[in-house]
């Protein structure tokens, strides 16, 4: 029943790809992450995966095309489709997702995440 | 997959608490909303609401306290708990809340939105 204020957030880590818990409700985690490079490919099998610009821009690639987004937009990415986030310049985003949500989807790898800080 | 920019949605409507749906994940929806003035006192039994600031800032009342909200901040109001949303000057905010969420809870009356429009 606090609220959250997003830059004071971002301002307590700097690692890319690591996404951050600061909201739960429903059964859903809200994520605060910094991204940098590209990711790997994946798809979640049951979660639908929203992407939102808080600060910067990036592309999500999906197998036959690209969607760039910059700050004030969101992207919802549905179950079961491929996707990869590349970001040219660091950029700041705010998740929504399903609490059972893991990072790297069906791709687990030195990249996954298991357990995500509260912060 | 298409990306939502929050400007361009807000640009489509004008009416005050009256939330607009651009977005559903995971039996969840993503609305956007313009508030000004008080709203009545409610609960919602079964759903916990996020209410995010795009532009401007309001006041959530709580039974025993007020929460300030600004622009990129975020507040979770959790199920059952009593609230009341007061906007001295125009908000435009951004929820997440399960489909099922009325927007006057269990205090259904003239300002109940049974239907919302997409946009």
């Amino acid at each position: 029943m606090e609220k959250v204020n997003l830059e004071q957030k971002l301002s307590l880590f700097s690692e890319h790809w690591s996404p951050k818990i600061v909201g739960e409700l429903n059964g859903q985690h809200v994520k605060l992450a910094k991204l940098k490079g590209e990711f790997i490919w994946h798809k979640h099998d049951h979660e639908d995966e929203l992407f939102f610009v808080i600060k910067g821009s990036f592309k999500m690639e999906y197998r036959d095309r690209t969607v760039v987004i910059n700050e004030n937009e969101f992207l919802i990415v549905p179950k079961g489709v491929e996707h990869r986030p590349v970001a040219e310049e660091e950029v700041s985003i705010m998740l929504f997702e399903p609490a059972s949500t893991l990072n790297t989807g069906d791709a687990e790898s030195e990249l996954t995440k298991h357990i995500l800080d509260r912060i």
